[in-house]
């Protein structure tokens, strides 16, 4: 974030590479050799919020996983069905060594680092299988119905619901190695059909050269770009509802999905991919959000959009309070001018730690900004940039600025935004380099409607912040005309798995007794399974079942908890 | 269409008013004293066409309905059941006699009126009820499935899949008299809740006039304008999964619900009103296309949108041929420079008639056309008009401009717009005039890519083609970036319902082997229902079928060919 040495103590940050089949190479996020820690007058900021000292940051809190990884933990499975498994793949895209097992049993929930950290393995799969081809995952989803073995999957690793976790171990599918390739691309329809897989920028980096992987006419966009994005797996992405950053403009994954293929205990389901159809219950919207509990994502067939970065507009502007910002944010989605691309606001606690993070301390801004009554720990920063064809990206940055002057807001330039925009990808590589020192970083999110908003923005913090010395920062995107997701990341001094798993319950009845959605784009998975049915109605959860009921009677497909389907009645939490 | 008084032979068109509780009230369109017949150049065409001669159009080729209705079928409910629907909605709201009986009996395909001009009755319901709140709908519900009686509903009526038909008899929900309220208005989210009966006009008034009748701030519009418009309902748009003819740029319906309240066999089912949710499947999704085979849909909350007609830009175009045309359609919905609203492209037959229709045969383009190289024929018109913010909207025209250009597109001003404007909601009293003598016509839709636009039409059009003496017009509208819903229109000497249904039936078949969707908006009621497992796959169509169980496993609901869900094996039609 700022390359500048520290004047006073620095923290003993790791930065260090994490060593080839370490614990910390599977807790970490991403690249193993990128670190990220904050600048020292943030550091400083952390201090004193968190009430702690420099002698906090001298020792880590416990094991920093630099060691191997060797588990007492041998496969369960028998012989014959790893050769089975084996017959299908190949011998050498099987294996039931630890480390591989390892890296697959987990995603990225702090509660995954935490437990990672402390040893805990409650979860691993007895074979890890790394197919090639959609019939390939069509055979072992038949075997594994076949023989009553749980089968999982592991697409980008970027979960935070505990989706991936083989909870009930079996065979865990990693898709990373062979299940990332292109089926065909259709520049006509702009459409391009990958194999679920392909990591996010594996699908970028072929629509950005289509002319010379597909001879096309001109490059193309995914215009899908989760925070995860770079860790992140197409099928992912699907199989959770998930969304990007720039869904504003481009709509989240359910709108850009055109079909699917699944491998299903009860064979292959395979949807249309029209525009749209009037032909009953919409077979593509039933099978997006299964998160595997209804068979294997195989193949999607997604649109593609036109790679114009030469008509986006940045911006960036700052209002007096929330509930103002909230309501230019509002009157920018419900004018009919267009949607920009990304389209985020931040409340005064974000904003606060913001501004600091994106060096805005270090200009002349941040003077002008208090003389002019944009007060700290009030003030709203909003930021994004439009895409599209020149005119209508115009169009939309030339509303946004008419919208912002009006509701008072003060342009802080491109200057801001193009900060975020180099952080965008990074900021989970923080949460690393704080966690060594028992300081935890988390996100939940929900999707609330303009008139719910500020109800479901005091309750969720009034939660958050029972926990004493916790950061909560907020901020609204992914918004729509008739309302917005709501993002909350709490920052606090913890390095308890359970004390973790106890604090996120809470906020997460908390977002359900304010009345929001339980989520907007990161899915539900074994985390969030036991809110689920109280969530919808019992009547309407039914639904759900029946499905699983007619896909996987046996109960095979990502079990234990999955979306809540065969969670034990008495852990289910019903709150209306 | 013209004002015009006949020069030569005028036929004997029926200008009367359809005399009330005749069957002619029932088969025919709408407004019993609205007439609509072709000028007299139209006419003319058309005698050519079908060849026939002014003879033909001297006589009606068989009744025309202006007899009273009078059945020899009673209701053959138990008095004990009509009692008890008595207790539920009070006496006056429920009826068993012959008019309003058969008025629910059918809707407006080309079958259902050659029938009731045949006085072919196939169907009726034993009881009228004419519910007034959700509660009194959710009693009904559970009493019918209590006792196993069919429950079927009347939106609007203006189905053309054999919807509302009650092939099984029992008890039928006309909404149009009383389920027809607006129930809240949230100016804060833009979104309206209303009763499942309400028709079109009445929600468009309620939300144009907004200011008066919710104190908001400003006017709205529903966006949702099929060419039924006028006598559908809101619930037979969602229902069916309906699309209106601005689709292009507000969205077909399954975009614009935000949630829904069903009153089912099992309970009620209510689905959130949240933009957009990562919880599982989207149970708002499922629910849309039900088509009633999963309960009676009793409240719809609707987005709306800003009411700005003076921002409205009218344009058409004429290109030179089909393949050009689609091209440069193509390009307009992938250059993301926005949408327009309407958007309307129609091949060479079409385009001949229309260019009559809209009486540019009386202006000086006409001859224009065919001294700059349009030929009759091949040429192709192209039309519509943008909505939204006048930036926005400008920007849309803008592109559509230099994009028609750049096809050799030649501008016919907004004069032709205007005069489809005119006739946009009228167009199918125009049917019941000719059917008079004995030419029926009728439309079929379906949704293709881009990539196999050509081939759908040719292929569809051939088979429409084999029957001697017909006229098939098509065009493209609802468009997408990945494609673009065919509309067929055919228009032949036919007066025999048995043999409407066996040409339909050959044209469905085309439809379906060309790789075409079934349906892009006209649903699939009893009509389609038996080509549905075929089209979907078996595996697919089978979670209709689990659906349709756990919802209604005695099949009360909409029963008698629905979706296929009841249809006989052997009347099932399996082509790929």
């Amino acid at each position: 974030m700022s390359n500048k040495p520290y004047v006073d103590f620095e923290p003993k940050w790791v930065k260090t590479p994490a060593p080839a089949n370490s614990y910390r190479s599977i807790f970490r996020w991403g690249d193993p050799d990128f670190v990220k820690y904050p600048k020292e007058s943030l550091y400083k900021l952390m201090k004193e919020r968190f009430v702690m000292t420099d002698e906090d940051f001298k020792n880590y809190t416990g094991s920093i996983g630099m060691e191997e990884v060797k588990l007492d933990m041998p496969s369960k499975l028998d012989q014959v069905h790893i050769d089975a498994l084996k017959e299908i793949v190949g011998e050498d895209f099987i294996t039931t060594e630890d480390y591989p097992r390892l890296a697959v049993a987990y995603g990225k929930t702090g509660y995954d680092a935490l437990r990672l950290r402390a040893g805990q393995i409650d979860s691993l799969p007895d074979v890890v299988v790394y197919p090639d081809t959609s019939e390939q995952v069509e055979k072992i989803v038949e075997y594994s119905t076949l023989h009553n073995i749980p089968l999982y999957v592991y697409g980008g690793g970027s979960s935070v619901t505990r989706g991936v976790e083989p909870t009930k171990g079996g065979i865990s599918l990693d898709m990373r190695k062979r299940f990332n390739k292109v089926i065909s691309f259709n520049e006509i329809d702009q459409t391009i059909t990958v194999q679920s897989g392909m990591s996010g920028p594996q699908l970028e980096e072929a629509l950005n050269n289509a002319p010379a992987n597909f001879g096309a006419s001109r490059k193309y966009t995914c215009g899908h770009f989760p925070q995860s994005f770079e860790y992140s797996s197409v099928g992912g992405w699907v199989v959770t509802r998930g969304a990007g950053q720039n869904s504003t403009y481009y709509g989240c994954i359910t709108d850009i999905v055109m079909g699917q293929k699944y491998a299903t205990p009860i064979g292959v389901i395979k949807t249309s991919s029209y525009p749209r159809e009037a032909t009953g219950p919409n077979l593509n919207q039933i099978m997006m959000g299964g998160e595997g509990a209804f068979g294997v994502l195989t193949e999607v067939t997604l649109k593609v959009f036109r790679y114009m970065p030469e008509n986006r507009k940045r911006f960036s502007y700052i209002f007096k309070d929330w509930e103002t910002a909230q309501k230019a944010a509002r009157e920018m989605m419900q004018c009919e001018a267009g949607f920009s691309s990304v389209f985020r606001l931040s409340d005064p606690e974000e904003t606060n730690l913001m501004l600091r993070l994106y060096n805005v301390d270090e200009t002349p801004l941040w003077k002008m900004l208090n003389s002019k009554g944009y007060k700290d720990m009030e003030r709203c920063l909003f930021l994004g940039f439009t895409d599209g064809e020149k005119g209508f990206s115009n169009n939309v940055a030339k509303n946004i600025k008419r919208i912002a002057k009006q509701f008072g807001g003060m342009s802080l330039t491109s200057f801001v935004t193009k900060s975020w925009e180099k952080g965008r990808f990074n900021d989970p590589y923080l949460r690393d380099t704080l966690m060594d020192f028992g300081v935890t970083t988390d996100t939940l999110e929900c999707t609330v409607n303009w008139s719910n908003m500020s109800q479901v923005h005091r309750d969720v913090r009034e939660v958050c912040h029972a926990l004493p010395n916790t950061i909560v920062t907020t901020h609204m995107s992914h918004c729509y005309p008739q309302g917005a997701n709501l993002y909350f990341i709490f920052i606090t001094k913890m390095d308890d798995a359970e004390e973790f798993r106890r604090y996120h319950a809470t906020i997460l009845d908390a977002i359900q007794k304010s009345g929001a959605s339980m989520s907007h784009h990161h899915g539900i998975g074994k985390m969030f399974g036991p809110w689920l049915e109280g969530s919808l109605g019992k009547t309407e959860y039914g639904v759900f079942k029946a499905l699983k009921d007619y896909f996987d009677k046996d109960y095979n497909m990502n079990p234990g908890g999955t979306l809540g389907l065969d969670t034990p009645e008495d852990e289910k939490r019903f709150l209306k």
